[in-house]
């Protein structure tokens, strides 16, 4: 009896999975692995299965690319090097000692750590920055913030090349200007421009919380499904935080330009991307044009 | 708390049945829709149950050939038509005026019904009988029972060629010899033949019984996996039906040269397609070399 | 002397032949094989001779799509049936068992007997109906005929397939409305519709007449070579018998939508496909636009 | 009634002649043009007659070489400019002086005739020298005959080019050996040696006679089709006219390494060529291996 | 010490080189070798130096067709045969006698000798009329010149197939009219229709001056680089010789279909061709639009 | 007179260097940019110089993977973060904290402002670590050195991929062994291997030497060319430096497995890659097998 149940909920599972595995394959997913998410707690776990997703997805024919940042392994880093940050407006001014410490904690640690653990279980994942064959371009932000980038262009031949080879780019969002300087910049921003420019079929956020709230803190006002224009009037609402306003700009700007969907969605919660892809629930927010 | 068991149920199938269809994608499996599975009440029902999983096959990249007989439906329609039948050990002697019934049925009927169910959901079924392009080539089985053939050989050239366009041939079990003279032949043993040709990743037969069971009809028996070297000293005992015996000799000779697994499964339970080749636990019987 | 004129009438022969062989090299032809040709006596020879004069187009370079009809036979199995027809407007009413007798005996009788006298030749022949691979998409003809078809559009891309891997597709003209309901259609209305969808070179009509008469039935009015404006001012005359009006209809529609010419032949003399085709005379009334 | 007969044969001529064209689509023919067939009278219409053929061959898909000589013209060119010949043993030496007359008579003057002849039909034709892209490589003949050369090897790689681009390479019987020195060649030798490199399916020589005979003069004695051990018994009888002798020996040669068949045809009778590829029963004499 | 200059200058010349080299990789480069260089002393020297110089272009990827004329050759065997020669306003005039000459000089002699000389480095040379594969197509210039054509248009395909397959198509200036009559053009004016017709990057004539001069015969007014404008204003003066003004007015022509740049060098100087394409500052004159 | 010498000069070296260029068009050369070259003086300069060797390698069709390492990097960012180093044999044990650091600084450093300054030459350059898609596997090399590893294999389908884009891979020396542990590898070794894995037509080592000295330190015993043998005799010698060991090991093994030949050169004299590879004479050392 149990297992009759059994057999008609896997069968449920099982179509319902495999609309979607069918729509998508041959799909480009952009997923925005978030420094929060890689610095909570059980971190080493979490990596593990956040490979494990984006293998999977990769296998059945859909064409991932991901995008991180490291912010607080950056400033860890500069403590031990006993480099002082100055803030302006809340963000920390890059000057070239900073910049050479963001470099190489981006490109030397948190890059090869994901790249190594997707290739522990399937050798296709390359790192990346954006100064690799032209990647992105990039002109100072401005302000007072230093070497602090603002895209101005994604060249996406590099990224189609490997994705073309079934390979997985991981990209850290470190970048050149015209002059060959380089510069950090906003993984947010960068993961939208990305999708954008391969006209991806999703953006994806993984972050550490459940998804978008029309009522902070009122966790039962979670929305699950919504659209640009509903998103562009929540923007100036007090529900929405601080770091999470760079994503959802980005968001409404990948959708304008031709992004199929985009998706906040809780990193912690183990096979979030999974449940979110292939469900006709999902698990975090959707948004669409 | 229910949504976050249900979460972790759904994610459980997801993972598993990726795996599956990361392994399957390419591979080819040999589907014997059965005669009494067609015959049965609800027929319509299980057509069009059918004809979904195996379009959600091929839409996941499984290159899918169905085999059909339709020994019920000849029988009924010599009826119509007044022709009596004699039979020889059992079996119904296929005289000339038999063999253009058994033909018109199987080709003018019982084919566009399997191929309309699935075009219906995906323009992409092909009906095929054994004389298309030199399918397959047949002689007499002998005996007295008349136009009855046996397999001579199998050209997959067409098979390949519709297989590669992403179709999915459907085929009635007649078929020439090297006169041009048609013939009947056992569904069983050409889905054998056509997936040894092949060599088919599965055969994969949907009957009326749940699987093999090695002690029937003790139905707690049921072999969820053997191997062929147990199959082939069940095959002498009591526990296996008459009607079964074709099968289990289609599914050795087809292990023999190369092909991946054979499947005995229920037709009538929804889905078991899927939930066969899709989960771990599988719901019928898989043999392996 | 006698050697030496049958040289130059053998190289008269091959010159002309050689200009058409040349120029019609992989150009499509669609054939209506008729079910008057089918029935009439010594039906046999007639299709073995039509199985080689097929073969050979296609192998020179031609790319040939069949299509054939079937009423004298249906007709017969509703009387072996006891299956009464109805008749409206001289035309038989086709209900649900109609239906069912007619797809059985074209898909399951005709068919497979014109696609094994081609395979006897050569393994080229592919039986299909309208309703494999969305090939033809029908909605009722209406008045009160029942399931007799009118088609809606035909998508070449199963047809282009086949001719493209050298194969003959021979076309029984049952097809399938949006609601996957079998129609049956007439068989010279499909063969235009086929040779317009493919841009065919060539619509051919094999009759039982030796072609359109200007004033029939003086015999001596034989119309060798006309065009469309001449052939509509003919639609209306005495001089055109009833069973034409379908075929020239036909005939004009694909030529209004690029096919090259059109041709009424007489099917029961021996290869008179080939003396059309190849010979500056023709045998028939060829139809420009 | 005369009609009828007429149709009648025609498609019996037709029905013969698309056998061959069906078997010999894509296969390779060398032909060598004589230099006897150019200088008998009517030249010009010879010529003319011969494009005609060969453009009608390539039209059907038949890749032809041709191959001449021109040892009339050089001897006549010769004498207009007062060079005195030296003959060894019958043949004519030849010194630095009459090298360059011939190298100028063969390109300069009848190779780009035949190549014009065939691009007034269309414009497939390309002159070539034994020396184009290391085409022929040569070396002395040896005994007092100067810059006499034998075929050391042949490069197909040129001709492959060009008769996958579908043009007719038209080829002079000039080449070089490794120094860069150039020699005239026995342009028999020369077509069989090509042939024999391109593993030909034919090897033709248009000559002034009929054939090979028997029992010369006795014309009844004319051979149809004979193989290599019979010619090489006639090769030394009287039969055999000395200047029969290189073409025989370049016959059994190229049967030797592959040729399918070679043929001695009279050039001088209209359509020569495609009354023995054609017909059954050819006008000249077979030889097969 | 020496050693030490002796690498500055070499790489120098090599970072100067390689810059070229990539940039002319693929391009395709038009080269007229004059008569007037050929016929000069050490000729033999010249032709090899010459072929060095092409096979080198062509090893470095880049598309070369050669052109030549024949001019003083084609006098030498008039004279040579006895045939006299009428001038008209200075050139002279090709009657039927004439032409066959020119033609068997052209293609008989000059050609092929130009094609060994490359081949005896690398066999990528192929001798080519104009009447090759419908190449040029002329019509009489007029006057009463008799048989000198002049360009009526240039078909490009045959020269780009030798050229995609990594040849070099060595070009004699005859050609045919639509009736087939062949006629002598221009070497100089055939040049740049086809650099023209190829849209070629560079049009390079070898002649036997330094290049033009803005104040003949002021050897110090060598023009090392001008364009379009300056040139047609240089046509009229006095500076320019009468047989440098085909050549000028073909530069002109072919700028304004789109070549890159046409160059005015002196063939005499060994490997001036590498210098010229090679080095900065060039050699000869180079026009540009 | 000045003129005309430059004129031979020049060509001299074009004729030299074409040939060279010729040769190695779409060859693949591994070239090892030392941490030696990197940290001299003027270190920003050669940096330039060699990115334009590189660029101009790459530009004319050579296919370049650059290798390096950076040793003198790591020490330097050791001490800053004060973490003291152990030495084992001369050789620092390399515990879990160094190799974080030798990581940063490999990937995060060194490796970005070679890719930096090719790319801001031409967007070629692609950074990589051994780590990814599994290009490099590695297990500890053992002794007491810790994260030391040592070449198990070189999977070169990710440069290969990556080559024929175009892109220059330019790989960091840190990979993977079989459980995902990072380990820092000696560069020398890991460029040998790279060369070895992709038969290279070149290896070469830009080191602070001129080549390989006979007898050091005399230095007019540098040796141009030897070969393996020869080569074998030396690593004994005191001739032979202790940081030169691993280059000549490496340079032995490459040639034993199919590279072309190993070259040593002087990384600091400029456009020393050019000289190398252009020039009869060369630069450095050259050894061939």
């Amino acid at each position: 009896m149990v297992e009759f149940n059994d057999a008609l909920l896997k069968s449920g599972v099982l179509i319902e999975a495999l609309t979607y595995i069918r729509r998508f394959h041959g799909a480009t997913f952009v997923i925005k692995y978030g420094g929060n998410a890689i610095s909570d707690s059980d971190e080493k776990d979490a990596l593990v299965s956040f490979a494990k997703d984006v293998v999977t997805l990769s296998s059945v024919g859909i064409r991932v690319v991901v995008v991180h940042g490291g912010g607080p392994q950056i400033g860890e880093m500069l403590g031990r090097l006993g480099i002082a940050s100055q803030f302006v407006g809340g963000l920390r001014v890059t000057d070239s000692a900073t910049l050479e410490v963001a470099r190489m904690v981006l490109l030397g640690k948190i890059n090869p750590e994901i790249v190594g653990a997707i290739n522990q279980l399937a050798p296709v994942a390359v790192g990346l920055s954006g100064g690799d064959a032209g990647l992105i371009n990039v002109s100072a932000a401005g302000g007072d913030l230093g070497f602090v980038g603002q895209v101005e262009s994604v060249d996406p031949q590099l990224l189609l090349k490997l994705l073309n080879e079934g390979l997985i780019p991981v990209v850290a969002t470190v970048a050149l200007d015209d002059s060959g300087q380089a510069y950090n910049i906003n993984a947010d921003t960068v993961a939208g421009a990305i999708a954008g420019a391969l006209r991806a079929e999703k953006l994806i956020y993984l972050t550490n919380v459940e998804g978008i709230y029309s009522n902070y803190p009122d966790l039962s006002s979670l929305i699950r499904r919504t659209d640009s224009v509903e998103l562009a009037k929540l923007l100036g609402s007090p529900s929405i935080a601080d770091g999470m306003i760079p994503k959802l700009k980005s968001c409404l700007g990948a959708l304008e330009v031709g992004v199929g969907s985009a998706h906040i969605l809780d990193g912690r919660l183990e096979h979030s991307l999974l449940l979110e892809i292939f469900t006709d629930y999902g698990i975090g927010t959707m948004v669409v044009k």
